[in-house]
């Protein structure tokens, strides 16, 4: 009799485990368990289903050559059985045994296995508000849902939207409903900043302010209370206040569902999910699992993660599907890498925040840019803001994150540091990581290579001053007197600034620095400005050189102060 | 006294050199020589001035926020002095010491020097053709030819050119004549292909065709004899014939300068270019040297290496500038990335093309993928395609090269790659190499996982075959009858071609093959097609394990077929 490998779950690891199996293994039985009668779809693309970008839920069930990925599909092309609607209710691991139920006729049946893969996924984290049982509110979990939410959306019935949480999905749905269907729109979060953990309240500030200028409100640092309505959801209750809402969409995180798998005894993690090692195999050799339901192993501490994401379940899917086939193929770590479109703009990163690294122990620092994308002199750019967390011992690299116009050109930055992420970089090797160039596509010094040479001048000692969030700080306190905030940029520019704020704003352009630095006060912080803190920084230098001892670059200048909404 | 250095040529890396020492040491001398006039500019932004989207030829030599680096701006701004229209005519090491000569007085001096710097570039490889002289015939060195080539080109005067040397200056030029200023364009190229060394034959059809359909025309495997005119340029004679033309633009690579090196007896490579070590220091621990003019190491193979490209010398200026202030700061190799637009298509690279690899002694092969930049659901979406070298005894990935839509995004893929050549990266690297998902920007098995995934295939002969050049062979062979050209596409699409070749195309869907293999011949080799190729190659693991010997996979399918010009 030929091998039997049964899977259970079958969204996105699943799918790819046992097709990938059975390519290389023609003669052996796969059977892939769902309790869903849809599976196999792009879970990722449903805020772009909601958005109406992908027209047809049937879109994210079907390969890039349009058929549908149900039974019949993976029967004929892939050659692997599907037993859909069927839930998996306990894994016998000693009589190698799946315990299922036919979730349609409630019949219960065993399916012998020789080797086991557990791709159960996650479930949204449920907030148990009071009044989450009122129609129109949703938890984003599967095609059910999204065809729910949907189908109200089209409908036309809904004016007002509050969505609970700021994380990936929770924005992007914020933009589907604000951009596409001019649903007004609030989003709620308990942090003090949207994305929170995945790069700094400064960064996040940007994508917050574009998005408030395309109608998104936000409530930051607020816990939800409780939904009110009357049958239908009415309004959201916050800790500050009431939020009308005609739909509700809850998108806390997700958990890892590992309770099959607990149950059976395989080693979990106490803050849950799967514990595998590096070749996706659990406590037990014959059982693999991946995807949204393990544990993985962080790249740039080795430290337990948690990265619920469909490329993810991608990559671990086919080294388990090799696996299988006694293959020896390793999933060594993952840096975390993420990006999400908000609108026009994007944001990005890859390793921990600056947050995150202090939070594992790192004695962390990080350091902004602002540049242009490409070549400053060709006609078609965008501004692209970089932000890099660095360890100041060992001056290693341990994240990138980024807000930018050009979220490809962004990706293209990211995605060479999360590659090298597993060979713990330090900071030189991301000062000369080759980024292909030619000026359409980039700059001869690029951003990337920038935002190091930052980085290495702002440890060295040569690069000292502050962002947009201490800016802001110094000027609402610029009545004190501590502070001369020197512009020096050319008059032109800083001119605008000197007749709204004549008491406040000085000018000498960096070139004048030599011959009249003795114009500048030497009792006070010196809070040096330009346009995106190059020009700020080499006047620094001088004026370091010159022995003044306060002084202090705007790093970023004013494109930062711009973007980050300091109103000035 | 304070330390002074001297730094040759102001166009690059001399002044990336000059000022990064002088920002950490403020209180030391710097002085830049050029010989032009013109310095500190962005010589890769010629074809773009030429095309008119740079519209001054200032821009190429201002700063992001608009100030030309002219003289005063590298005293005032930088504390650099600059001697321009000087020549450095000799280096006396013994007694430290430049000789100079003032091109406008004809003045000679002598400057003392602590530490010295070699910026001297790189000079186009003069052809020496009868006829060079003509009128309207340039080489691309500087800005006083791009004045030149951009005077007469917006005049008017040019109704037809020809472009000598593929490529990347030349099919810039190329581009810029053809689009935007609707000259007519031949490119001549003595190698059988555009972009010689840099890609297979295969990748650079594709672009080749995409310039053809927007105009330009190529004359491929021909070498010019003469160039005829009276006064001006009328004809250029090749190998194979005349082709008319009223401005010629040669471009046959360059060749470094290094003749002041090699006088004052510092090491260099037979075939030309400085020698200098990690540190970009030559065989003269007092003189370092960068850009054009030197070798460095190739990361693939630590084989040396003529890089000239502006990113590199930005980088290496960086480094020799903090290693004359005492800092031990390397550039330990370049793995050779590259990118160029051909109008609205990009081709770019890094590490070995496939003939390169060969060359080097490694045991090469390349395959070659076709699939969307992003989520296939996503509305917004281009093709790229990817060609991956991998050594086959070791499995290393040599090199990446590929022809996309969005360029940005195909460098998002380069780069990666880019980054991880240095550590001698093997096909499993790449497979895992984590691309930022989300729909709009990547897909959840990513097109640069995917061609790993695909070379992971090849080498366990899982997947075999051939590209569009092969496929072409065989089906320019089609009435021996040695082939069955089995399209495994479902009906609909395979349709046209069956009316259109009765006799040669068949036609059994991937899905029904199980049902249907025995209607297939067991004598002929089964040449398998499907859009891209993702469907045949799991048809050809079905008919492998269903007995037949010959099965052929047609890597790419229709998609690189139609790219590359199959006329089909």
């Amino acid at each position: 009799m030929s091998e039997h490998v049964v899977v259970i779950g079958a969204v996105a690891l699943g799918p790819k485990a046992a097709c990938r199996f059975k390519r290389i293994r023609q003669d052996a039985k796969v059977t892939l368990i769902d309790r869903d009668e849809i599976f196999s779809y792009g879970g990722c693309g449903i805020p772009y289903f909601v958005s109406g970008d992908v027209t047809d839920a049937n879109q994210l069930r079907t390969t890039a050559f349009h058929m549908v990925r149900d039974e019949p599909f993976f029967q004929d092309i892939k050659g692997v059985d599907v037993l859909s609607s069927t839930e998996a209710t306990k894994i016998d691991r000693e009589n190698k045994q799946v315990h299922v139920t036919d979730l349609k006729t409630g019949k219960k049946s065993v399916i012998d296995y020789d080797q086991l893969v557990i791709g159960t996924g996650a479930t949204p984290r449920k907030l148990n508000l009071p009044g989450e049982e009122l129609e129109n509110v949703f938890y984003v979990g599967n095609m059910h849902d999204a065809e729910k939410i949907k189908a109200g959306v089209t409908s036309g019935k809904y004016g007002k939207a509050v969505v609970v949480g700021a994380g990936f999905i929770g924005l992007e749905m914020a933009e589907a409903f604000a951009d596409m269907w001019g649903i007004e729109t609030t989003v709620v979060e308990i942090f003090e900043q949207i994305l929170p953990r995945m790069c700094t309240p400064v960064l996040a500030k940007m994508g917050q302010t574009h998005m408030e200028e395309q109608g998104v409100a936000f409530k930051l640092g607020q816990t939800v209370s409780r939904i009110e309505g009357n049958g239908k959801v009415e309004r959201v209750v916050t800790s500050d206040g009431e939020i009308e809402a005609d739909i509700v969409i809850i998108s806390a995180g997700v958990i890892p569902n590992d309770k099959l798998a607990r149950e059976c005894g395989l080693e979990c993690s106490e803050r849950g999910g799967i514990i595998v090692d590096e070749f996706m195999r659990t406590s037990d050799p014959l059982i693999y699992s991946g995807g949204d339901c393990v544990i993985i192993k962080n790249a740039v501490d080795d430290s337990p993660m948690f990265l619920p994401m469909g490329s993810m379940a991608n990559r671990q899917g086919r080294v388990i599907g090799g696996n299988l086939a006694g293959r020896n193929e390793t999933f060594p770590a993952a840096a975390g890498s993420w990006v999400v479109k908000l609108f026009e703009k994007s944001m990005a990163g890859t390793g921990m925040s600056l947050g995150a690294a202090k939070q594992a122990g790192f004695d962390a620092v990080s350091v902004m840019l602002i540049m242009a994308d490409r070549a400053h002199f060709y006609p078609v750019k965008d501004m692209m803001t970089l932000e890099m967390v660095v360890d100041k011992a060992t001056r290693r690299v341990l994240g990138l994150q980024g807000y930018a116009g050009s979220g490809d050109a962004m990706v293209g930055r990211i995605n060479a540091v999360a590659g090298i992420m597993k060979y713990k970089p330090v900071i030189e090797d991301v000062s000369n990581l080759e980024v292909a160039y030619s000026p359409p596509f980039a700059s001869a010094m690029d951003v990337l290579n920038a935002i190091a040479n930052m980085a290495d001048n702002a440890l060295a000692g040569m690069n000292h001053g502050h962002g947009p969030d201490v800016f802001a700080e110094y000027w609402a306190d610029r009545e004190s007197g501590d502070y001369c905030f020197l512009d020096v940029r050319e008059y032109a520019d800083a001119e605008p600034f000197l007749t709204k704020y004549p008491e406040h704003w000085r000018n000498i352009p960096q070139g004048e620095i030599p011959k009249r630095f003795e114009e500048l006060p030497k009792d006070k912080k010196l809070v040096l400005i330009c346009n995106t803190g190059g020009r700020s920084y080499e006047a620094q230098i001088m004026l370091d050189a010159l022995g003044f001892k306060e002084v202090l670059n705007t790093q970023g200048g004013m494109a930062v102060l711009k973007a980050f909404g300091v109103d000035i």
